[in-house]
């Protein structure tokens, strides 16, 4: 596997791929990679010749009080799980070579931005359009692939790809989730023993309002509170927010017709962890 | 020369010049194309193998009550003319091809766009980075030219070209005049010959600024004055602003050191005209 750290050492290793016709699949992540991301690779794999990834903590997505600086960070083990599973090509930039001075240009989604993980995080998902932007230019892939656990993030990435005619096409592959339920996320390595299980009340919650709906609710703000009693029931945990929404355009849905995405995010002491489900009524 | 009204249809010709290591210079235009286009045409040709130019009167870029259904389109005479400039490929695509729904996502660089044209023509740049985003996505050239008359533009679009890494090297090539000094623009076809005659102050009123920084003025504010007294003394003339700003940030400058960008926009009529002049300190 290659490691780069530059712009220009990708733009070169794309170009010499470019002439031996062979195509790429690329897997952005900010490391601290767990079986989730490896998953991706996996389905990367099976979309281009070769499969790319990136590792980047990026800072623009944090915000002030976010968790930036204590994010995890092992490079030399996201380098060692990427190799084992068949990537070429690893880029891991320094924050110099991404932003050699403060961007000035901003790119927003306000639509799809400002509800849901939007609304409590401001001018994160501006950060991750900016990056993700880049990030494509930089690697030029046919395909990028990105997790459904981050279902807005994906929403927004989709939408952006449209709106931008970036060259790509956007694959979101399934949310990998531990035995009990508790979706995959390099920030579950801060629970505490207690704190880990008390959060797979974020699965435990969903499933309800998933039940709720094969037992016939139809009423959007109903199925929210079967979500968010869940989280209420569980000591440890503080609901943020719980919500029912259009997959496609994340706006909150009065009545659930044909397909709903349920998502919520909830604090286990200072952790803040996302999840969502996808239900569709037959 | 190719004419080309998909995007599927110019990706597909630049894949095949990719495959013969054949460069692309790429020339944006709104069309109803005068000598300053060809120029910028003609300095294409000596940056790469191929020039293509693109026909898009952009919807995005006008605000209400401006003249994006008044602006001239005559696409069979910019054909004519491209072709004989030696243009490869146009792309010509309708607006339903470019925006096959409204966009979601917005490009905004409010420190560079909030200034000059933009602080009177509000979302206006934003229309332009949308769209110049998506050209050079769709064209994928080795170089973009942009032309110095629209200097608020071409500063926009290069930052933003840095911003985001978009695998292109911008050239802004230098206004074209007539012999009488007003700078070439698809909008002068506007002018009565009155209106016409008038439409020379612009560039006198550079000239005028340029002459004080000459005799040693330098402090920005009295250079301003100067640009505004020159339009002042034109009756069919309205001054909508005058401007010393910082070349690349764009911020207006209280006092000369090395370069200053002389900058206006003028209302001759109904017919609103721009012009800059890049001044040097030696």
């Amino acid at each position: 596997m290659l490691l780069i750290t530059t712009i220009a050492g990708v733009r070169a290793r794309r170009r010499e791929l470019w002439q031996q016709g062979r195509t790429v699949a690329f897997v952005p992540t900010m490391g601290a990679l767990h079986e989730g991301h490896l998953r991706l690779v996996d389905r990367a794999r099976e979309l281009a010749d070769e499969v790319w990834a990136s590792v980047f903590v990026n800072p623009t997505q944090f915000g002030p009080g976010e968790d930036f600086e204590r994010y995890p960070r092992d490079l030399e083990r996201d380098r060692a799980l990427l190799a084992g599973r068949g990537v070429a090509l690893l880029f891991a930039p320094g924050v110099k070579e991404m932003y050699p001075r403060p961007p000035a240009t901003v790119i927003d989604l306000p639509e799809l931005a400002s509800g849901l993980c939007g609304a409590f995080r401001p001018g994160h998902f501006r950060g991750v359009a900016l990056v993700v932007t880049k990030l494509l230019a930089i690697t030029q892939p046919e395909w990028a692939v990105f997790g459904a656990k981050d279902w807005q993030q994906a929403a927004i990435i989709r939408r952006l790809v449209e709106d931008l005619d970036v060259p790509v096409r956007v694959e979101v592959a399934p949310t990998v989730r531990e035995p009990d339920g508790l979706a995959m996320s390099s920030r579950n390595a801060y629970l505490g023993p207690d704190e880990r299980r008390a959060a797979t009340v974020l699965a435990r919650a969903l499933r309800a309002g998933e039940a709720a709906i094969a037992a016939g609710e139809r009423d959007g703000e109903a199925v929210r509170q079967a979500v968010a009693a869940v989280v209420a029931a569980e000591p440890l945990a503080q609901l943020q927010y719980a919500a029912v929404v259009d997959p496609d355009s994340l706006q909150p849905l009065s009545r659930i017709d044909r397909r709903a995405l349920l998502a919520l995010a909830v604090h286990i002491g200072t952790t803040r962890l996302i999840d969502n489900l996808l239900v569709e009524v037959s």
